[in-house]
């Protein structure tokens, strides 16, 4: 079996010890008789797994206690919807931040729910290079909350700061810099993420949300969208997608024995520095459209000259087994997706063969 | 390794075929270096399953082509809220028939989303023993549709035949029989099931649609609500758990290999044969509460003399490796899913046991 050095955008590589123990223990879990995916989700075998994901993550990020921690279904796009469900009654206006694609999605969706805001964009010509500064967020102070994205997929920028949002609960979707390193959680009202970007894989949704916010949140639409009642119930008000959140799991326990988040970051930092260092070399031939400040960690995205060569780059890299590198469909160019579980010597890898490649282009 | 008889209400036991090829390509699908969970849902990996798992539900039940085939995320109870929001608008009511617990929530679920009524309701004192007759039903000709539960996992009660609607779209909720064997899908406008009892593990749920009722939906709701906006991108407008339908695509491979739906349907059929006629050679000690005519398939039902009888054997049969085998939580006693990956000889070896546990109680 041949592995390969996989950069995509999500679903994205998993930790390959995390998938090898699933791979162990798929027909016979902890000498239960069944898979983990075969065990009630009200069962002792699911609890144990599902608790430990919990504190995994209280561990890891230092959540507060009056935080709640749930995994819920639909990915972020849902959150889109249940975040203006929630916290966004009538009669109240939400502050969206616009920062790339996904921001907004997140927008549009809530405008289907209630009043929203725009407090700040960096968006040019439908492209966003950029994250905006303190000062030119043009934040409402009766806001019900602002949103935020935390890192962009798609344009490849990233927050490296925090908005001062005074009173107002800050609700930011992380999905695709979800646990790349500790934060500061109190900063925020509620925070989301898919997993399948930095934490398992796609089917699953992370949520830490402030207690009095969600408990406080409006009660007039279907149960099953209100945090409160997932809440309540330990994520458990339905049947959860049980076998995700097994993943998960093994990806925060192999995450602990790693070293945890502070190794977490320094890796991170360290495959980033790898990446953008190879562009700066280069700046006549890898084109960074994204001002330095506000580069991702996490998706490093670039333009070669000319299309035809962005072509040949990401043909030859799958040749020599270096796989997703293609920009999403709505930005073109290249992107490299450098997300927890991506090692150190597959960035290397990759290093290598940009440096060969503008050596022959 | 030794499996269990896994009697599970759900998330359920899978067939092992199933889960064997599973554990085979975890690391590496179909030699592409990656798992499956790891790919792309946007790449030709992930398409060529998840074509073939709609394919396979489209053959295995004749679905017409003016049926969409979608999976979704958020469980059946998700589903509780999706219908009302899509195909209940204001000004109008929606039917509902009441069998068990699920069509309960169902029903209360779609009364904070729009105007509802109760067509039937087979409730005594709380417990729902039989599904309703059409005399019964009173029906609204106007209704937006009208809603069923074809199974009911915690009563133990099917239906065996369908209400005759006129021009109201039938909604059925099939989450504990769908595919247990052959259905005529145009008496239907619309049916879901969560995949985790008959067809895969938890965390998608099926959607099978009428292609001119979803697209006349309302359009007053969150895009992610919307069947149309599912529908029209395949299921595919944000990350679908790919994982879980990768394992719905294996268990329903599995089914075609074995027979289809015909064989399926046989197997059902003799092993709830040989549980109910162990039941019915004892009713003095195996007490039935549901009438004949509306006992399921699925799940089969009865109490012992005593709640202490009940405990023993929940216990005695563990010992011997038959596992959940209690009744749920707000209904107490026994009940025994039998869903279709449930052997032929797992359900023998539980009957021999109920025979000896009757002459040594
Ligand atoms: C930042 C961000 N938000 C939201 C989404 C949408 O997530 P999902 O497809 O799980 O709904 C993505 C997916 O790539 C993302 O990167
Ligand atoms: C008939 C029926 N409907 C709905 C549900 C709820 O499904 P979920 O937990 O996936 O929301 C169940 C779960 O057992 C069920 O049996
Ligand atoms: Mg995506
Ligand atoms: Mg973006
Ligand atoms: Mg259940
Ligand atoms: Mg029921």
């Amino acid at each position: 079996m041949t592995r390969v050095h996989n950069f995509n955008a999500g679903p994205a590589a998993l930790p390959l010890p995390a998938l090898e123990r699933a791979q162990r223990e798929l027909l016979d879990y902890d000498s239960t008789g069944m898979s983990i995916m075969e065990h009630s989700h009200r069962g002792k075998a699911f609890e144990a797994v599902h608790d430990e994901a919990i504190s995994l993550v209280r561990q890891l990020l230092d959540v507060p206690d009056d935080y709640h921690v749930l995994f819920l279904q639909g990915g972020a796009s849902h959150q889109f919807a249940m975040v203006p469900l929630n916290l966004l009654p009538p009669g109240k206006s939400a502050d969206y931040i616009l920062t790339g694609g996904w921001s907004e999605k997140a927008y549009q969706e809530a405008g289907r729910v209630g009043t929203v805001r725009i407090a700040a964009s960096t968006e040019v010509d439908k492209r966003y290079t950029r994250i905006p500064r303190q000062e030119e967020l043009q934040l409402d102070p009766s806001a019900a909350y602002l949103h935020m994205t935390t890192n962009n997929t798609l344009f490849g920028t990233q927050w490296h700061w925090l908005p001062d949002t005074g009173n107002v609960p800050l609700v930011a979707d992380m999905s695709s810099d979800f646990l790349w390193r500790r934060i500061d959680v109190r900063r925020f009202g509620l925070i989301y993420a898919g997993a399948q970007k930095n934490i398992g894989p796609s089917g699953v949704t992370v949520v830490l949300a402030r207690k009095d916010l969600i408990d406080g949140g409006r009660k007039d639409v279907p149960v099953i969208f209100r945090y409160a009642t997932h809440a309540a119930s330990n994520s458990l008000y339905n049947t959860p997608p049980t076998f995700a959140i097994y993943l998960v799991r093994n990806v925060l326990a192999y995450t602990v024995e790693t070293g945890g988040l502070d190794e977490m970051e320094r890796r991170n930092r360290h495959k980033a520095g790898l990446l953008y260092g190879a562009i700066d070399e280069r700046p006549d031939f890898f084109l960074a459209p994204v001002e330095n400040e506000s580069r991702s960690f996490m998706n490093v995205v670039f333009r070669l000259p000319t299309e035809e060569l962005e072509k040949r780059f990401v043909t030859e890299a799958a040749r020599e087994g270096m796989v997703g590198l293609a920009g999403h469909r709505s930005t073109g160019g290249i992107r490299v997706s450098i997300y927890n579980a991506i090692e150190v010597t597959s960035v290397e890898r990759l290093v290598e063969f940009m440096k060969a490649f503008v050596a022959r282009a």
